[in-house]
């Protein structure tokens, strides 16, 4: 049984809260961390866990085994680093960090303390996501070409919040398209050298105007280059209002593989207006419910059996190099190298 | 060059006479009889060609090579043997009559007759139905031993009109599902032995009193057995508002095929309420809009080249035979056989 | 936390055991009884349960508050009854019973005793069904007048054994479309009033021949009127090779509902063939792999919260008796009453 | 009766001419040509049409109201230049030209002349992408603020060829992309102002290699600016195998329209290996099948008609502008400005 010790009380710890502690069997939140007293309280109420205000105490208790990281992303160096020194392992929210020396210090600390320390790119778990890869592993396309990477979300992170300050979140290259940068570089087992990349506030015009214009872009383009001569695009848009949206197209020499649907329910309505309605996932935990809760699953049979995760801190951090490369794209109006 | 004359300017006759006229460059429209004038008038204008109140004048007019009759059920049998007396090809609106002894009777003339004689039984020229047959044939599924077929429109008949009235069109069984009685038993190169049906008026209650309940079935689900010992099930579904809904499965003891789809236009729209939408097929004229030119070519094909259209006056009797047996299965509450 | 007892350690027994066992985390399997000591000793060791040899002793152990039955359906009776005797819940395999008598006392059994008791209808807890129904009885299409439900299984119960033998397993009826007799029940709100149905070994010819003939019905076609003037048409499909294939389509007089895909992941291939490629599910196993697991916690949540399973021993009944309808006019060649 | 005279009797030249000979009433074929006498006889002798070795004779015969220029493009500005200033209307193959110069030269030519002057692009017929249109005009979507166009085609044009040779035909910006440049700036309703692109040759190495490495690049990316603000994205890719694909979807900040879908026929098969199969569109004459009839009639009713046809010369030119940009960027490697 392993004891998990969540930190930060908000979505993400709620729905990893969930999962560690209703649908495993091995393990069980012990512990809850958030400055928020009442949100900590809260959810560490509904399982029986102790409510913490700082997550150093969180990582003083015996009973919490691994810390499931659900804070800021400018927060998880701090925490990671120091869940390490204390043995603990770790499920560190996505992206890893924001700039290459915090990703990197995290992924040397991880590599010496020799524990599990899985990144959560839920997507990696998604059936559909994993019999692809296993199809383009066994050559059923030949030899991958290109890639289409579609990631939308029908909204925004709230506004005002980190998560929509494109300085504390890292703007929409990391908040929404670090996805697509780690499924993309291991679908194609191969990584992202250089990309240029375009991207603005198009679809949310109003809002950012009532935060004073310093807002998270809605709308990015990439056009990546792989090592193996491979191009990709992606398109990550936020505030598309129809649904969450994570579709990927892998055409190889031989062949295409399609991952992903924005039909999110086989339900199909048809009234007499003559047309057929299905409905799309509402949010990317409909869409990665399953997916989650394999996640967590994954993590706990790692610690349990002494396995290394299949998306640790290195993946963590080459998505980190994707995406800065494409802020400085964006920046610069020109193609940026990865580093 | 061949001359075509339209028997009846309904809705029938003026979807023919556009593929005949225009939509074909070895066919003109060179008359059209109807016995309301204006109706006659105005569709003859429209290509230049001659009206008349009665078909006995377009039968007598030399520049008519062929005729298409799109006159109620009832009067085909007239028609029909009046034309092939006169020698002049026909493509006869379904059914092909409303008893045996007509059907017979048109059979046995068409056959001596020795000119092309085509029931339009358009679902045999859609790509979709012909590519399934041809599967079928080739043994992709192995020995079909079950086939499920659903016909569904979403209206009803005019009411009142001799297409609502159950004695002028032979119920549901006759107006709606000989469409499917011929597809199936054309798919699986077997024809219906015995049947139990089971009818009713259900979703059209309101419009059943209105015309005193003296009104076709609105709903009929059919058990076929064939003669090579596959098993069938049809539905029929009049006034289901949601679009023109035919599709066919057909399952056999390797495989299954499945034909059709609800979907008319490969056009999804998502809005903010996170569902997707797209169109059905308003009605069958829209459903089987190529298939009714590939048909109308079809037909002046087997003209202009001596050939023997692949649905003629046999299968027309088939479907009619057919037709009688589920009316008779209705009205005595158990099994049918097929005469 | 509520110790679970498997009784009966074959294919159903393991996949509950892995749902009670790893899947929730208020369950726990303490026990596992089958007559085979080997199989009832491989599954307990997974779990570091208890083997018993005889479902007595299972439930003779304090530490089983629930009976998870997946035994075959002759012995439900038996098992049921001394598990309620003993106060203990039950979750019971499909179908109930084979007989009026025997569903009948179960369900006054389960009344009686005041406990938890559950039948195993898992499509009641599919994420699709149940958006359906809701939408069904919020009025979406109107007044449902007619139901087809698809039941096919690409496979047949292993040949020889109790599942493939009619007289043991109740036939194709009991033991393959219990399942659509309770989802069209329970979607239209409405009992079946009579059936007529017809069936034979249509795709399995060689394997009946090879156990001389007495091998239950692969192929079943079943027309229902329901008591709300509704009628309904089901095919239930062994040996069908192609997947799991579990649909439902509901029409109503304002619009249809369609529920289920034979598509089993959104993982489309495309080849050089001009083919694209998805998968179907290899079985109900897959097909309802989450449905599975939301039952399990459905029933253990009934059983700490002290409430009524959504699924119990009534509906059992109901889908018993349908099934015996069924099987009558399949004797008789006639329609058959639903008692 | 519109007389038509097709120039260049190769594949293009074949799919016009069953169009206007066959598929509409109001047309003929009476003249071919072709300086391959044997391709041009052969095509004429079809139709019982006129052939001849040069345009020139096709121009001057009476009988020719308009021509369908289906040579290679870098022929299209003297083809045209000469019928236009002979009164002939014109159908021209797309992409228009290979120069901003030439056509400039067109365009001014067809203004000049006063007849109907039509690019064959022949999306704009076709029905999915003419009711998207029409709903994004509606505001179905609200503003759009990204698009996305998918052009695929499963092999390369013949190798060696000009429609290979990048010089001839403007290599895959030209060749394959210029359908979507036309589609997405009338979806927008916006021209395109910016792009940067990114071309190889990644699918096709082998064939490349056979002819010296001096092929048509088969993978193209393209990042686009509108002048509206929105951002587009377009892959173009030749070779890839599994069929002609051609999508599109738009998002607008309030939903999204798809256009288009990999399966070309309603026909699915599943067999043994729990696998369902369904045919893409083997080549864009099968996916665009309906909209060329559709086009040709078109250019048939502008002419009888007296109006103008919705895609001009105006249009060919604006594709040309942009096919040129993306060229401009793939060799300079960062942003080029459409002039």
């Amino acid at each position: 049984m392993v004891g998990i010790g969540i930190v930060g009380a908000g979505r993400m710890g709620q729905l990893h809260a969930v999962n560690f502690a209703g649908h495993t069997a091995k393990s069980r939140v012990v512990a809850v961390a958030d400055e928020n007293p009442e949100l900590a309280g809260r959810l560490a109420g509904q399982y029986g866990a102790a409510a913490f205000g700082k997550y150093q105490d969180l990582i003083e208790d015996d009973r919490v085994d691994a810390l499931c990281i659900c804070t800021p992303v400018f927060t998880h160096k701090e925490i990671s680093l120091a869940a390490l020194a204390a043995g603990k392992h770790v499920l560190c929210e996505k992206p890893l960090a924001l700039t290459l020396d915090d990703a990197l210090a995290i992924h040397q600390a991880a590599e010496k303390a020799g524990v599990v320390f899985q990144v959560a790119f839920m997507r990696r778990f998604d059936e559909a996501f994993v019999t692809a890869k296993e199809k383009i592993k066994a050559g059923t396309i030949g030899r991958p070409v290109f890639v289409r990477s579609t990631g939308r979300d029908p909204g925004l992170p709230p506004v005002p919040g980190w998560g929509s300050d494109p300085d504390a979140c890292g703007d929409i290259s990391f908040e929404l398209c670090s996805h697509d940068y780690d499924s993309i570089q291991w679908l194609l087992d191969s990584d992202i050298k250089s990309v240029f990349a375009r991207a603005g506030i198009l679809s949310s015009v109003e809002v950012a105007k009532s935060c004073g214009g310093k807002m998270i872009n809605d709308t990015l383009v990439v056009t990546a280059e792989f090592e193996n001569g491979a191009l990709g695009s992606i398109d990550g848009l936020l505030n598309i209002k129809y649904g969450y949206d994570a579709r990927v197209e892998v055409v190889g020499d031989e062949g295409i593989i399609m991952i992903g649907n924005v039909r999110h329910l086989d339900v199909i309505t048809g009234k007499a207006d003559k047309h057929m309605t299905y409905p799309a996932a509402p949010s990317f935990t409909d869409r990665f419910v399953h997916a989650y809760v394999t996640e967590a699953r994954h993590f706990v049979d790692c610690i349990l059996e002494g396995r290394k995760p299949v998306v640790g801190s290195l993946e963590g951090l080459k998505a980190v190099q994707v995406a800065l490369a494409v802020n400085d794209s964006i920046k610069k109006g020109s193609v940026a190298q990865v580093k």
